[in-house]
């Protein structure tokens, strides 16, 4: 399982290759307070091989030879196994718990890259969008903010709308469009979100990204950049939302 | 159009050559949150040079080699072409969206650089400050604080006013001075903000920046080093504005 | 007493060794905000040496050769001594006042690491929590917000619970249950919060950490990651916890 | 001026001499956010000897051949100059404005070293405690909190207290002992700020800093290891009693 055959699928000295950025940058979302607590986590997809970081360890100590690497597709499940390996570590390290709702991204938006936070501006957008059925009307240039209590829209105009790509993978939004975050509930084990994300990626075909409540985000793009990048740019917005609402601001745009 | 000549216009051992500036800075401003997203920028013009970071790119993580060099001034428009470059990188980078509203900077007060963030401290201050017309007197030392719908003047006295300069290029301002921030409302092309982001220039003769409703920040000023302190003492102003109203401080002093 | 034997237990090549780690962990939670002032720090106990980070010192630049190493268990209390150590730094750096604090997550929970911070999430949440007996119900999945005086117990479902382990060295939490922390009052001497601490620890015996009034937390775990991981997540549920209840988020649930 | 006499007053292999200590330090005050916008400084003093950054500069970017060196105590005022220098620098730096701010921490403490913030956590602190006489009581251990119009007692139990030295170069606070912070009014010229100051330190002899309404904090200690243990334990307590105020925690205790 650990031949050399099946190392050198993480080692390479281009610190662009999946076993060195997934280390890399998860120091970086660690600095963000998105992955602190062993939380959180990214895949990078290229091509038929997904290389995921381990479940339950420092983030932010990652190193290359941790990283699990699973094909693309999965071969049909049989008696003898759940999922299918062509690495995995040496030390006794448990494969991430996300990775059937990064699976999620590759089949129903054909994702290069998903990545998890558990980033306090996305879990305090999911308290504070409560539903059950909630709508901001009037708002400059006459976008709307919509909640709905297990699947919520938050729609409220802002340049950084514009980093966000329909349904993760398409064209950018524009500055007019709205954007829309499903919110659904947290299960004990992660694995259980899988059914609910992928009902809500299906009900929401342009959404970019899935709230969990109580426990965080998860987004996609074509690439590791694009995801990075969209991963920031709702970050911000779940974070200026919330000052927006506990500021009142919303409230007056209702009026 | 990416010669060897057209090359050596990035290529520097020199830390404080605009093009090895410009990622450093950009790493920075990272860090603080102004650039997140591929958002925001930065250009640096030396005599008759201008120095621009790629459009749509993760500010963290550009090269020397991915600046944009431009002639100022730009010869006249033809019918082949809209904008001039002495040098374009290799890689399929399009030019920053911000470049019009960076040569505003240029030609109607003469600066050498131009910052732009999307400081949530800034878009906080566009989203507090919504006029009409407000006024709050008697504060100390007899400044005010007035705000218009289209344009805001901030104005209240704090020390960090003595580290922003007359119309961006001038003289200092002293403590007992006012602070006026023109607001301009966003739209959904970064370069249609060109006209009016001009507009509030001329307005506010003595502006060193510009806010943009939900979006951010241009900040501009003699060289890169101005641009930079002025930036950090407006967004200083804005982080502390938006505390001050708030905690209701501005209401208090207005009685 | 710091002879060439006893220095060999400080200085190593691996960047895992205690006091390699320790200097480096501290750096870490300086950056956090966890340490800062001097206060704060971190034991690590390898069987039964035990290694500690001198007391009053800047805790974001201790050396290798500023940790003091003592023995586990320590011998019977002689008319000499109050502490028996393996190794006390030449200069003149005081024993942590944190000591028997420490000592206690040994002794009752037989920890191979503790870590105490001054987080302001912490302090924040030990006065917002303040009691005589307050409850708040009907949350979502039946858990409740438990309040005392003396002693408190905050419950409120978030993916982050998972990162904690019952009793601090037991197995993880899930989701569903209930995380339990006492909050104990701060004394004039660090020393003097020795048998508060152990009588909580003794009545809440599934507490993973101790809040300690207007003053910190102490988090132990089997080992410096486990300890690290959970103070991470406790520092994360205290934040949220706080910035929820500011938010009046509590309240409502409570109706 | 800047003979070679001169600069090997600021040339050292020495990381802890104070021409490499001052740049290393305003390096990780600009990451807290104390001296942004060439805002705030340092001086270290080594008996006869003070190193002092230039003004106006950005602080994060000095390098040792920027340090101006002037001899304590200062030879009477001639009609030909204002103040003595050992060392210029040779470019046209311009000497601090807090010069003689600084010298009041020599000459009313026999202080080592001093530190300037302009710190949003002391700024706010000037806004929120500003009199005209203003109680608290009842609190915890019998500690008050008392405000006055032009200087300021800040009185509440805390952890952090016990960082901060009696008059700023004695022996440590207790947990129960009373910090007393005075505040004086902002001038347009950080020179003016001089006699108030000096006013205020006589005045409370025990205090170990001096708040600027609207400006920032002085602090000081026996060296810039205590200096630097202050301001962070200051700043501290600053940010919390902010914190506490804003969420109504001050008053609930003056019932």
């Amino acid at each position: 399982m650990a031949s050399a055959e099946a190392d050198a699928l993480v080692i390479s000295s281009d610190p662009l290759h999946p076993a060195n950025l997934i280390p890399e940058l998860c120091r970086s979302f660690y600095q963000l307070g998105w992955v602190t607590g062993t939380g959180g986590g990214i895949c990078i997809r290229t091509g038929d091989k997904v290389y995921i970081a381990p479940s339950g360890v420092q983030k932010e100590r990652i190193e290359p030879t941790h990283i699990f690497v699973l094909p693309y597709p999965q071969p049909p499940p049989s008696p003898h196994t759940d999922r299918v390996f062509l690495r995995r570590p040496t030390s006794n390290l448990k494969e991430s718990a996300c990775t059937p709702l990064f699976w999620n991204s590759f089949d129903l938006r054909n994702a290069g890259s998903c990545i998890h936070t558990h980033s306090q501006h996305a879990v305090m957008a999911t308290l504070l969008w409560t539903g059950p059925v909630f709508t901001i009307s009037h708002q400059v240039r006459g976008t709307r903010l919509l909640v709905m209590s297990t699947s919520a829209v938050l729609r409220f105009p802002s340049q950084m709308i514009k980093g966000v790509r329909i349904a993760g993978t398409g064209t950018a939004l524009s500055y007019l469009d709205t954007l829309e975050i499903p919110i659904i509930e947290n299960t004990p084990n992660e694995e259980d979100l899988k059914d609910s994300m992928a009902e809500a990626m299906v009900k929401y075909p342009n959404a970019a990204a899935v709230l969990v409540r109580r426990h965080g985000v998860y987004v996609w793009g074509n690439d590791w950049e694009k995801a990075k990048t969209q991963t920031e740019c709702l970050d911000y917005l779940f974070e200026i939302g919330v000052k927006m609402k506990l500021a009142g601001l919303l409230t007056v745009l209702n009026e």
